[in-house]
């Protein structure tokens, strides 16, 4: 396929990122696919780091995920390796092989234990890793001069149209510590965790199991919230590591002072990154942000606003710039959750569309056909059952969507 | 918009139907939309016709399915009314006293109770359905000719784009009994019990109770089992009408002699009713069955068949004849049922492609190339954990999908 043009809802252009001390991005040419460009990054991170992460829940996941889910409980680190343009997915035997060998290089090379390394692989799936070319990659990476986050955001790119990162800092007694964060993902987006891969990285010195809590905590409320079309990817992962660089006391409970802090700062981090994605939604020209309140729950408003987030009719009323609010209705009657028509509303921007079950009698359209012409949609839709609200983000559905994946593989 | 041309994978002509004693159609013009066609069906049904019918499970079901749902429990009908281009949906009370307007002039005109008049209607949510353009269509179907099968098939469409029709037939003692039916819907079509709207209409005598109980059963392997877009409409109804002029002995159990074949002939009829339904799938270019076997579950079996179905990446490939069978296992994945990802085989037409977890080595891509050339695409999984099996029908997800509902209200 022909790579398409950078998404218009991306961001004008690459933040202003500090270097996390304790952490080394180098970047290589492992040449998975038939390209002259750097596709195994190898992330060195000084011994003291901590790590945690959340995975993909899909029941065939690929060898790295499993990999990972290994390693995470030890809850230290000394390397991550990122391959692109190859997800190892399905590949059996040959795809377990693969990542014990990268693992393996990489633990001799750093004199550390193979469960040190966390590896990580997106791309076409059923195709094992190539071992040759993933090792000859490394054995490049080690002696590569250290590089910067925009060459290691574009290094983990696959059908990406733009780096990904974002920056936020929090203060722990007298330390200001700093998250630094990358992101690939643009299709193959849906809400069972995550993106397909994020790596959060961070001077602070957080114990481990304090980090994983965190990061769940973080992830519920972003990555989860987040769909491009509905599809879990095989290789979904983020990852989150602790240098503990910045001199702080280290924070081992929510308790301690500066962990609300840090909890903020990790979140908005999640948040960024989250958003980041559904922005190079492949074929996206629409940021939607779909917000549900008055549900009996806080999970019955998640499961509405993803079952409006992730309908196809719903995607492309937008994309038609299309007030097209009975989609909405559908989309509320078809989640399967608690709803009563004549007590719904529904809006769009800030103009209440329909109330009570039934459309505003002549409600101003101009408003809301001026909203639905720019690039960041608003929905509100209040069930008037309960208090259980939830916000979730989304793209519209394009001939975009069509010509990127009707012929991807090819 | 302008209307589409006929699906590609439409059948050749319209079936030969016999008539059904005790059946009277008409149509007329209640010009719901600004269009110059046919917009009303008025079908009389002869005292002594019983019914039975399967509904929508939308939340915010339209005042149409409401009123069915009500009336069913009877079990007898003299009337079938159906609107095109407006499906009365979230108008609130104006909605209600739409429905009650057209069953009362119906049930006045054929000296009956309201509740026995039926009525259904399909096109734009939220607009009230306009009382006045009902009661003048309603009164010109009146003193209309009778027409026939395909009449009533083109009035009752909307997006449709060819009319859709099957009949079977079945021996009930001495009698052979026939059953006809229509059915329309192209978009808004998911697997929450059914398409759009399908009407069933047979000569047979059987008694309301089981006529419910087979057309329930019917339904879960047919209209339950397809899947356009996966976004279910406020409207689904499917309704079966027994005349019983056939004069057969009435049957009552499943234990009556003829009730098999009868059963067997009302499965058949919503087997190609759905059938028909997803080759008029909005922008379809390939017919997709897909089959699941060796699950936990037979229910097990449907939801993955459905997971695979609905997944936006794996209809893209199937638009874009890429035998890519890496979709097949992230839909498999993200299904959240039983499934261990080293025990799954995936199959493209009659070549295995994938099995034990990973590529077939070297399988021969030629037919599965030449396959997915073809109109007609078959997928099968097998999950290698138990006897659980289910077969779903779909489409493929094409630009013309997105032109369709891009611009629909428009």
């Amino acid at each position: 396929m022909t790579q398409p043009a950078r998404s218009p809802l991306a961001p004008e252009g690459f933040p202003d990122l500090p270097a996390i001390a304790g952490v080394t991005l180098r970047v290589a040419r492992a040449r998975y696919k038939a390209w002259d460009r750097c596709d195994l990054t190898f992330v060195t991170l000084d011994p003291g780091t901590t790590a945690a992460g959340v995975l993909t829940r899909s029941k065939c996941p690929s060898p790295e995920v499993e990999w990972c889910r290994a390693a995470l409980p030890l809850g230290i680190a000394r390397a991550l390796v990122v391959n692109a343009g190859n997800s190892n997915a399905f590949t059996g035997n040959r795809g377990r092989a693969a990542v014990e060998a990268i693992a393996a290089r990489a633990a001799a090379h750093l004199g550390c234990q193979p469960s040190d390394v966390f590896v990580a692989s997106t791309g076409v799936i059923g195709v094992p890793l190539p071992i040759d070319k993933a090792e000859a990659g490394l054995d490049a990476a080690f002696t590569a001069q250290a590089c910067g986050w925009k060459d290691a955001a574009a290094t983990i790119m696959t059908t990406d149209t733009f780096e990904k990162a974002a920056v936020t800092r929090a203060v722990i007694g007298d330390r200001t510590v700093s998250f630094v964060g990358i992101v690939k993902g643009s299709g193959m987006i849906a809400p069972d965790m995550a993106t397909m891969l994020g790596f959060i990285f961070t001077d602070a010195a957080i114990e481990p199991g304090l980090l994983q809590a965190m990061l769940s905590a973080a992830n519920r409320a972003t990555f989860s919230a987040i769909t491009v079309d509905s599809d879990t990817s095989t290789s979904d992962t983020v990852l989150a590591f602790a240098t503990g660089k910045a001199g702080n006391a280290p924070i081992a409970s929510f308790d301690d002072a500066g962990a609300d802090a840090v909890q903020a700062a990790l979140t908005d981090m999640c948040r960024q990154l989250a958003h980041l994605v559904v922005r190079d939604g492949e074929g996206a020209s629409k940021f939607i942000e779909i917000t549900v309140t008055g549900a009996e729950s806080d999970d019955s408003a998640h499961r509405i606003a993803l079952s409006i987030a992730n309908s196809p009719l719903v995607k492309t009323a937008i994309a038609g710039e299309d007030a097209n609010w009975g989609r909405v209705v559908m989309a509320v009657g078809k989640a399967g959750e608690p709803a009563e028509r004549d007590k719904l509303s529904i809006r769009f921007g800030a103009t209440q569309v329909a109330t009570g079950g039934l459309a505003v009698e002549g409600y101003d359209e101009a408003p809301v056909a001026a909203h639905l012409k720019g690039k960041e949609i608003e929905i509100g839709v209040d069930l008037g059952l309960g208090d259980g609200r939830a916000t979730v983000w989304t793209c519209d559905l394009t001939h975009g969507y069509i010509s990127i994946n009707a012929d991807y593989r090819s």
